[in-house]
């Protein structure tokens, strides 16, 4: 299911309709958008470097978002992050729910949800700016987690290069529920359904080099599973 | 910890440790690149498309490993799969391990395995190579299934592109460990640590219109975590 943030929704009879379709689907997209991202931890990130015969180049990078700009940051010595800067970039977030067994083998396939965002990545060079990127970065890797931690000094943040995305134009695709085979297949013996994937956090490990009498603070604690 | 398939190793005085030293690690270097390959269910595709000025497209899609060969595969309708026959492109498998939580901000950092690889798609045209490509697909996502479910017929066939990506240039970066702080900021009392994260299997979720007394095959059932 492409769903397109221009919304090429269907025509309509009715123009004023129309126009309520296209907001309530331009609404609905940009939510289910923010839910992908929001829920990811990693994004993987394309850019071409080199001329005109260009490669691309796919980067697993942390992120986050603030309203409509997602950020991007890593050393200024990273070549692939900075040659991103003022070049049409691609940022892909995928959760991947489950493992689609068919009947036949063409019926195979995965259940996911995923945003592919492009756009002209901006070097941000206001520093309130860059703080707030990478404190959303941070705090999407470990929600509240920057209040925790010392906040960056110069140094730091003259080493580190903070790129700008805007939500302007971007897809969420997502594929769930069993598998669809051909009516024919339904006689074969062969199982079908879904294997379920998740992704799950397990016991914080301390630090071997952390005082003794600090302990997990609840913002890392509440997202460990508690045992039934 | 990046490491090229084409070993830059550092130089040796004896030529001939130097050649068993390289002989050593590209043999090291090609088996962690299979663990990372063979680890993993989906992969990042980027390729360019359009013309001189293109776009970089990242795309999430299933994948197969044959020996040094990654086969990917799509239908003959999808616009980024047939982009890629013959152009440069480069797909990586990224498996997230943990979040490293740190004193500073900056030190943030998260635990990881990827591998990147770079090379032309070559659209197979052979059938059996691609049926050896599609079975290491499937196969990739569910171990055993090729042989528990209906192989492809002649239209599903023509209706599905199979490239082929030699494993010839790449690299593997492993992140692992502690966060790595400054010793200045081991005074503060924040924790640190890692808040290990990792891809589980739940319980299988039949087909609801799966016939009645099919039961989970042991290839998907043994997949699953078995309560303690």
């Amino acid at each position: 299911m492409l769903r397109l943030m221009d919304s090429r929704a269907p025509l309509s009879p009715s123009p004023r309709t129309r126009l309520n379709r296209l907001r309530e689907r331009a609404r609905t997209d940009r939510e289910e958008l923010y839910a992908v991202l929001d829920a990811g931890l990693v994004c993987h990130l394309g850019v071409v470097v080199g001329g005109t015969d260009g490669t691309p180049v796919v980067l697993p990078t942390s992120y986050g978002r603030v309203g409509d700009t997602l950020y991007l940051h890593g050393s200024v010595a990273n070549r692939s992050i900075c040659a991103a800067a003022g070049k049409p970039v691609c940022v892909t977030v995928t959760h991947l729910d489950g493992v689609v067994l068919a009947r036949s083998v063409f019926h195979h396939s995965v259940n996911y949800r995923s945003a592919v965002i492009f756009g002209t990545a901006r070097l941000v060079t206001d520093d309130p700016e860059r703080l707030r990127g990478l404190r959303a970065i941070v705090d999407q890797l470990a929600p509240g987690q920057w209040d925790n931690a010392r906040p960056p000094n110069r140094k730091e943040l003259a080493a580190t290069a903070v790129l700008a995305l805007p939500l302007a134009e971007a897809s969420v695709k997502v594929r769930s529920g069993p598998p669809v085979d051909d009516p024919d297949d339904h006689a074969l013996s062969a199982w079908a359904g879904v294997l379920p994937v998740r992704m799950v956090f397990g016991e914080p490990a301390a630090d071997p080099a952390l005082a003794p009498g600090i302990a997990v603070p609840p913002h890392v604690r509440s997202r460990v599973p508690q045992p039934a």
